[in-house]
């Protein structure tokens, strides 16, 4: 269950109107990498999660954290449309910075919104949940969440370099901040379950589901050889194995024939050569 | 440049039909981490690699690789289909086996395909590109990478226990073992990339950018504190900084209040209390 | 700001495992009307209203709830898929039971999410943002409302007839009677919203921009004229003016002619006839 | 069956050239309440209507009327695009009309549709059919109806705003009329039906599956007691019930405990706490 | 304009429920070469053909026809959903007949239309106006039309193999007449036209843009010849050329360097090799 | 298997960096149309061949080529976005030129993809597999290939109208000449097929399946006479047979009449007139 708290986790205010920007921004609130996700990612997380409390509520605690984000981004979508030509009539686009906003806004903060934010990305695309992952396995689904956390850290320090907007970069600074830590404890408890389970998901599989033989050669299948140059190629692997190197791709396989498909499938008949 | 040999890399010959089972082989297929999401991912990252060919060589080798994952499991389903009772009328549809094979298979494999695979998941979803990412920042997209062979190899795992065809369960043996070089060579790359940069993505952010007094601090945002007995909540935090707990979520921010929309928007206005 | 309690809104524990009717649930979890849909239309609607605080708070009040009804309904699910036979293999699924289970179940709740809910509708398709609006009116949001309550108790009702676990019905009575709760508040507050605006959305716009002479007559598009025979057509339409109707449809254009177009554009250029 | 004539219903004439305002008029053709959505939603609930006759005739008279109102708005489009600069080279960009023109427009009406409309919204999104219901519940569906009329005479609203081009203007002024009409029928039918059905959708539902107990309470699920201030709180619902309200969120269930997941499934084990 | 009547085009009467070949039949309707897809593929032609009113008119007397085939087909499909066991409880279920009907129909069927068509694919996938082209060049719009009428005929034979039902045959043999006609009169089109502009589409591309060295060249880019083997490989090409073969692929370019990215990207820094 | 080579098969060069023109050289990438389309649609068809060597081997060296066209491309847009003002702050978007850039190109060049390509089309809408077929009936796909060159082709034509960039247009006029060759080897293997199977697809449907009588009428579905105007209508049909017209739609249908629903599905019940 859910309770809503009217104030804002941290402030939302730019200093002045910008349409252009709030289209960039939606990347971050319905992206695929935006706050959405992440808050539907951990959401179905929790949900599935089995036993295993504390990590449950970890997830729990980073999914409501994160419903806040994308009020906070909405918020801010908002305001940077308040005060602004968005209405403005095909004489007025005459003006070259008039003009430049009419084209480069989000036409949808104009005729769809009335001036909000959408559930949708920087260029116009509806947030869709698959983007997301919620696998009943903690270690593969922590690996999800650090890379969610990697790329929308990236996303915002992009957009941080995009404006010089104070309030923006304000706002945009505390979300840094908490990608940092939302990194940070993704790769903690990583490390936790890595030491339980072993590196490698699932770390269920019995003996003798794999072919062992394949599991640690890396397959030269570009011309060149720079890949073979890497040091950890030399080192033990992270599963604790050997790595080997073959310099050109190997085929285990033969060339495969399908057989004819019957009559009512209407397929093109073999011809033969 | 790319070169199309006719051998498959490892064999994709089942023991017998099974059109059910197809239709849930196509999750690896065209799923949201099925071999074609792995071979796109993989290819947008290299041509997308500024310098640093040793990696972007790497990732073109399992790229190419990946292709051919792409190849076997479309083989594989293809067979899967020969000689199934799929075009069969109502009449034989009363006998309960094949009655279940007709509601159970994917239609998309007699109607559209003509006994061949579709670039589709297992409930028929077309793939799509909003699965991938690629974004110029290594660490970051390798991240992406070992998910995607974890959450890959987890359904692999999955599929494996669902069939007890032993045609289909050695090819499957072997795309588990791939996979385990696969989450094996991110990982080792990922720790060389980790040692330069840092494990916070992206490892390029200015002191005075992010507001650090926030960027260690997990937030309790559920009833209940299991989420602080985590035992690396007490030691150093992965980038080196000490964790800290709030027991209840904080905000820093007010209630806002945003203005009124101008009349051109037909928003609804202002009516007050 | 969102803080999650761990207690459910309402019990959600089925009798019996029923891997069929958990594909079938997930209609009012993460179809067009489903529960993910209500939640993030209230949410967006109430981010995006300016002034209008007693509005804004039921929206957001009703939010917090249906977030707290994915929860119940995803947490249904995940009960339902609890202790039942989804891994199981070829030589099980001839018994016609198990057999009608495999080929009836969605085949992510095997594969992708391991027993658990996914964010995607009965057919197994991912949730996405172009089933809800926010628009900044509220009049014209709150028929989106009453429309998407309306259309989900109506799913409700239905899932209702295909189940005898009781647990399962003692949920969707629970649901049934919040969607009457919702549609009665939301037309409740339709009622209001009218009596200031009137009915016709929306209510700002000037005198001269419509033209009223087309603005109240139906046009009888179809052979036949059953629709001249409603009651209604004779009474003071609900904005006061009066119905005409129209025995034919009328055209008040001409055939359109278009330009050629230019020569980049390589376009068929026009032969004439 | 369906018949073309060759004369639009109005006429669709704009002034002059204006590319980036026939990539904002898509919103009306192909958006989520564009002219398709209609005409395909009325379509669709028309053939699914069973008796009735009236209500089906009146809802095939509006979807015939919206196919001609979607050949309205694309010939309008087709026009704008005409002798327009879309096929300028860099150099002429440079002067600020053309290169905000060139920036604003939407490239598909340069490079896939040669000068022509395309079925997707304003931001380039082609359409799609999870926009639209038919429910074979009429209420439920004329719900649906007003609701997208509303929304859609809503955007046209915005759009009359941002154009100064009379010949668009007109068309425009010709659609705010006809969405006045389609929101009065729908209205005035389903108040027809609400007579005969109660307000509550569906009006089906048997005594004794629905909780009733809970039909009626507005549940305060945020800070602050705004939402308790409405009027219409302290009289009959709609339905002729009582409502009530309830000043905190109140839970009926418990913390809720899955099972753990069998081993095929790979799922994490259960490391307790 | 449009005008409906409301007779059908011919008779859409199954001679018995079949709820699971309900199910198939929506890729007919909804599916990627459906009618939704020539229907909306030939207005949108339609209406952006500039000039040359023959070729117009023959489209927009196709499009209206294909609205007509969309309504048979929706009938059939609500008739062959009635009378059927649609909303069973679970104790029918373990009845292997009503079973497998329940675990193959398609639950919007039950749960969303109300025992009506969807738009949608036989997946359960909602139809999107990704499928379909109108370009402004009618030879290559008619290509796309008789590629959608040739993959849709081939759809049609396959579902005239899949039943008994008599009614359906009948009316799926008219559909197949009816591809046929549409095959013929497109392929009739295209012939006229290509006498007028070559077959290579678009035929207004002025001599020197386009490097004419490499136009005819077969380049092998698999192991193995069997692709030199075509007998039209030795004759003239349709455009009058001479075809060329060479044995390996050939590459004219370098392998690319991309320039390092700027720091306000925070891609990966170049860390050499 | 896929081999990689690295050097590219011809020069991706441009003369200068051109973001907004990056934009829109997406969709030759991943739009409905792009090398992402023509790649996957080949390969799936070669996969899906059932004997046919030839075809087959002639559809994967197509296949190949394109992907290595995909890789040509996306190395384009990459150097597009080189040394171009896409990190630049709201001042200096007062610049025009800066202002309609930032306004006018991908917001993903700059904030997802960090200057590289995406998988997606010159609107931003990820590539999907809904563009491509892959049916098995060898005649049916080679339309659709045929198709798919043509209007790739076109779009490429209207492209290089649109630069006057000479690198770019360098690799524009190879991609013509590829889309010219391929075109005419799918038209010569067309010949090929129709002259073994006939022109109509699929040639295999028995006598008795189609309704003969109505496979080769034009019907007159739009006021106005001008389609009968063709001189093809007077000639044989391309199947051999002969052309007939009707000046007016004819119904061989009755007005169709759906039973009422159960009451399970809470379906609106019929009110009779």
């Amino acid at each position: 269950m859910f309770k809503h708290s009217k104030v804002l986790q941290y402030p939302a205010k730019p200093e002045r109107p910008d349409p252009v920007f709030a289209k960039k921004m939606q990347e971050i609130l319905g992206g695929q990498y935006g706050e959405i996700s992440v808050a539907m990612q951990y959401l179905f997380q929790g949900w599935n999660t089995r036993g295993n409390e504390k990590y449950k509520d970890l997830i729990m605690d980073t999914a409501a954290e994160e419903i806040g984000h994308v009020e906070m981004i909405a918020t801010m979508i908002a305001r940077l449309l308040e005060d602004a030509p968005v209405y403005e009539q095909e004489e007025a686009a005459n003006d070259s910075v008039i003009g430049s906003i009419m084209g480069g806004m989000n036409p949808h903060h104009a005729i769809v919104s009335g001036l909000g934010a959408m559930p949708e990305n920087s260029t116009g695309v509806p947030w869709n949940a698959g983007y997301i992952v919620a696998s009943g396995n903690l270690l593969a689904d922590l690996r999800a969440n650090v890379n969610a956390e990697s790329q929308g850290r990236l996303q915002v320090a992009r957009l941080y370099e995009m404006t010089d907007d104070k309030g923006v970069k304000d706002m945009l600074g505390f979300l840094l901040a908490r990608d940092t830590m939302h990194q940070n404890q993704w790769l903690a408890a990583i490390r936790e379950l890595e030491e339980k389970e072993g590196v490698v998901v699932p770390g269920t599989v019995p003996q003798g589901y794999e072919k062992e033989e394949y599991a640690h050669t890396l397959y030269n299948f570009s011309d060149g050889e720079e890949s073979a140059q890497f040091d950890w190629l030399q080192e033990e692997a992270p599963d604790g194995a050997k790595f080997q190197y073959e310099s050109g791709p190997v085929a285990y396989g033969e060339k495969p024939v399908l057989k004819p498909a019957p009559k009512q499938s209407h397929n093109t008949p073999d011809y033969g050569d």
